[in-house]
């Protein structure tokens, strides 16, 4: 390790994650493994900005790699989209000696890593943290492993009702614009169908298949929408369309929710938080920056900060063609 | 054991709940037990009109005792409150030899029993199943301590992200007309205000609270609403309330649903569904009728069902200052 | 109230359970709301006698009530049981000016403090916390709805695996002298046959027992051990000489452990918590002592400490007919 | 598809895992979906000596997604290592018009799987399933992200227990000769020490750490020991001479056992399990035999089974590291 950084500030930025307090463990300790020192920033860019820091030694994370959400919480700060802003943050690091930044986020908090990093020279990387999996470079953000098990063993109970009572489930699910964890928890769960952004099935196709469906001799279904899906209509309004064209159906809505974002991680999520916590820290003493640690092909990577930003992470069309097959 | 019942029918109606494949369990083997035989009657009422029975000895509820919802379906049927769809019901269970019957249900399924008594003098007992827990005569219903704890883990889930971002959170739960869910699954949850039908809070105090959550150094706040509220605004509408008159507050709310009703049973409900079922299957051979059994101050009682559809479940005032201490 | 309290401490002692924060909270919280100073006083007796305490408001018993262990950690004090260490103790309680003691624990715990009440007059109140259940006068200590639950989901898992493969397994859970774990968990996981040490099955007639499971048609089978069963053999003594007597079984042992004792609390253990905290401090104030708060038939109670240390809580009969049924 | 198979039978052999039953799942719809028959054969390679079949439709496997274990049934069969059982076995295929097989289990039922083929010529694919992870040619075998996620469960429940009382616990999981499941859930649950078959720690290092350990300020400890260890002691052994050498500590050992191998699929595993069916359904009907599907870097490959028996699957060192790293 031949750089000059002495102290790492790390933060969480964006909305939180399952996983992220693994992250930050991992990131402290690296910093008292390779004897740097290691600075907590409270509140994203915006503790950045009111310099609301805590020096953390290796004992200040102890128990809570097994916590969800973020002990140095989160936060969208506007302030860090100004000037001025990032300018006190800037002030802010240097009073206190801190030398470079992990952050932990999704690209909205990478745009502002790459940015501050123009501006100032000042060495960052990132660690993809978002239940969405929607960040290009990695196969796996910190939290979605998680969201999909939250989003089985929710929709495993609404299967218990929707069997017992012969009924008809539209859950939605999280993701923002992506599919990610409407395909796979969808798969997981069994759903007959899925309705995700990338696909368009369209309203005609979905009415068929529930149709097949039926006719199949399948006296329940569970239907999973993803929030951004593009097929027009929210999952209320579908629900009244389908009530309406298919009157045989007693049809249910469940939004799931904000549930989905908490939670304790998962061994996944717990191993990869470590994993590319380690490799942050290790990156930065390498003196590289601008760079977004993540997972590809289960070999922890490095990918340009502004690839991952601009990059586009896809669904897998293998699992699409799965999910056809088996909700046969 | 003195009756000449030879062939016990159960059924399971209205709602399913966690808990209700214990009892049925349970009723299947005390049967196989006494040596009478046991029916199975598939969709409630309406199975008992079109003859949709199924013959059931101790082997066939192997591996049913921790699943969540009923094996033998659930159904709401119109044509039960005719007499035409009565009649039809007594003609099966005359064919099929059926002497009796346990209804597993809540207070809708027991006033069926009820008029079916009334009119043909056939001996019936209610087990209380619904995770409402708003059956008097029972300090607790099938499903109500699964229900409890399903929502505490969905409070705990969201209460990550609320304490990462400083939010607030409005989080509906299920319970009908009655509080108990809200109430107690509030207080598990260290909820900062709980919403429920039987005490009218109203708004200026609810504002009034949340100011002195915010005053006394709370970042984050989760409120409770029971379904039922009598505050006079939905959950939604609450939130808009609560932004306008306090702009300081992100606020968001999360709708529970139906997970509410589904899920492996909690070990309290195999244990009450198992005693439940017993106990049914016990007081019929020794020719009663027209009875619930319940749990009453730990032990097993019997409650004639015209009370238990009449009386009114209350909550516990007790509770309700508990509540109000702890969430100082 | 009338006392002259101003300030009441409490500690956690003996084997830690799950409910033991939320009464924590419960306890300080109840302390700000009447206006009362509380104390957490760490590592039980032993942190009494090393003046090991912390001053606690509200704010410092945030998001604790969905954590399995105890935040004052707890200790076995060989100190606390000689006059010298009480002492000791009595001194540091007087010098930070507390009047008052909440001891949660069990009955090793409460005799503590009646010695030290009856040395000092020091006003005591115990809350009954133990996995164990094993205390009179109440009817759920807090942690043992937790345990149940611990242990049949453990038991599901073992039983996935045993119907795969017709085993019988032996599952030896926690529950020291007493059934209770074993008896309810036993019922909830659907177990052929449970040994407890206040029933002596005796080995001849639990394998006959299960012959007639056999020979009923069961392909597997789980038999739940008390670890302070008094069948003369330790678990992996039955495994031998059930697999002598009846060479057609794959015998295996699991013996569940000290994962029995953690966990997030149930939503039943986090209500019981916040109730028995609340009255503990009531009572205090109120000017009594040497109590023990607990739950009978589901009211909140008080019952002399003197009895909860001598009386015997008894298996309910009731129950292990029950199983006898239902393991038909 | 331009194969002659008409009719294809499936197995599950060898111990059971999650996600065997949604692999079932997948081959039968898959089996539907190309318009190919499917024929369940229980109880392994027995069951395919005994001629215990059944034909599955896609509706038979209708809500065992979730499930543990396997609906099929597994056992070890000493038969099938003979010709002659062999014979017979190939005997029921042929008269049951069966013209493929897909089996899922570990390298046993894979070099089963190879004789079978290289006698009779008879179509075989493998689908990894252990908990284990020990099969070459794939990244995850089914059931393996479960029982990682079963083991962090069990040790945050041991670790709320060794933080309220300061102790240092042994616990014990499974893996057989791999200490993938050690490494990583000990990784996952912050374990302090790791002992597995890989790397031999030796016994004077792991009391070197544990002294740097509570040097360090750490007050309890987790040391996750692999059931494969070739420390040269077993679990007992170890928690005896680390108290002989470091007599400071209250050591205690769980062996966490068989729960590890069943419970409810992880999503990744319904996942996986899904995808692999699908392939293995689509492999036999490409004319392809003798091979192993796997997931290596995220995509479903093909393995030649040969591969999959003789190669080894590795621990990755970079865990290792980060494992010394974050245990700081």
């Amino acid at each position: 390790m031949t750089t000059s950084i002495k102290k790492i500030g790390v933060l969480t930025s964006g909305g939180d994650a399952p996983g992220m307090n693994a992250a930050i463990r991992a990131v402290v300790r690296a910093c008292a493994f390779y004897n740097v020192e290691c600075v907590g920033i409270y509140r994203g860019y915006q503790g950045m900005i009111e310099g609301d820091f805590k020096e953390m030694g290796p004992r200040a994370v102890k128990n809570i790699i097994n916590k969800g959400g973020t002990v140095l919480k989160s936060a969208r700060s506007k302030e860090f989209m100004t000037t001025e802003g990032r300018q006190k943050a800037h002030a802010n690091l240097k009073e206190n000696g801190i030398d470079a930044l992990v952050v932990i986020g999704g690209d909205g908090s990478f745009t502002g890593a790459e940015i501050f990093n123009s501006e100032y020279k000042f060495p960052v990387i990132g660690i993809p943290g978002t239940i969405d999996n929607d960040i290009f470079g990695t196969s796996h953000t910190l939290g979605y492993d998680t969201a999909l098990n939250t989003v089985v063993e929710a929709i495993d109970k609404i299967r218990d009702t929707a069997n017992s009572h012969n009924r008809l489930f539209f859950v939605e699910v999280m993701g923002r614009d992506a599919g990610h964890i409407a395909l796979n928890a969808g798969i997981g769960a069994g759903a007959e169908e899925i309705l995700i952004p990338e696909e368009n099935l369209g309203l005609d196709r979905l009415i068929d298949s529930l149709r097949k469906s039926k006719e199949s001799g399948k006296t329940s279904s569970i239907v999973v929408v993803a929030e951004g899906d593009k097929i027009g209509k929210n999952v209320f309004e579908l629900k009244d369309y389908v009530e309406e064209n298919m009157p045989e159906y007693d049809v249910r809505v469940s939004v799931l929710g904000h549930m989905q974002r908490g939670g304790t991680p998962s061994c996944f999520d717990r191993v990869l938080a470590s994993r590319l916590g380690v490799k942050a820290v290790e990156t930065l003493l390498e003196g590289k920056t601008n760079l977004m640690v993540g997972l590809l092909q289960d070999k922890v990577t490095l990918t340009p900060l502004e690839q991952a930003i601009k990059g586009q992470s896809r669904v897998d069309a293998e699992l699409v063609k799965v999910s056809d097959i088996i909700s046969i």
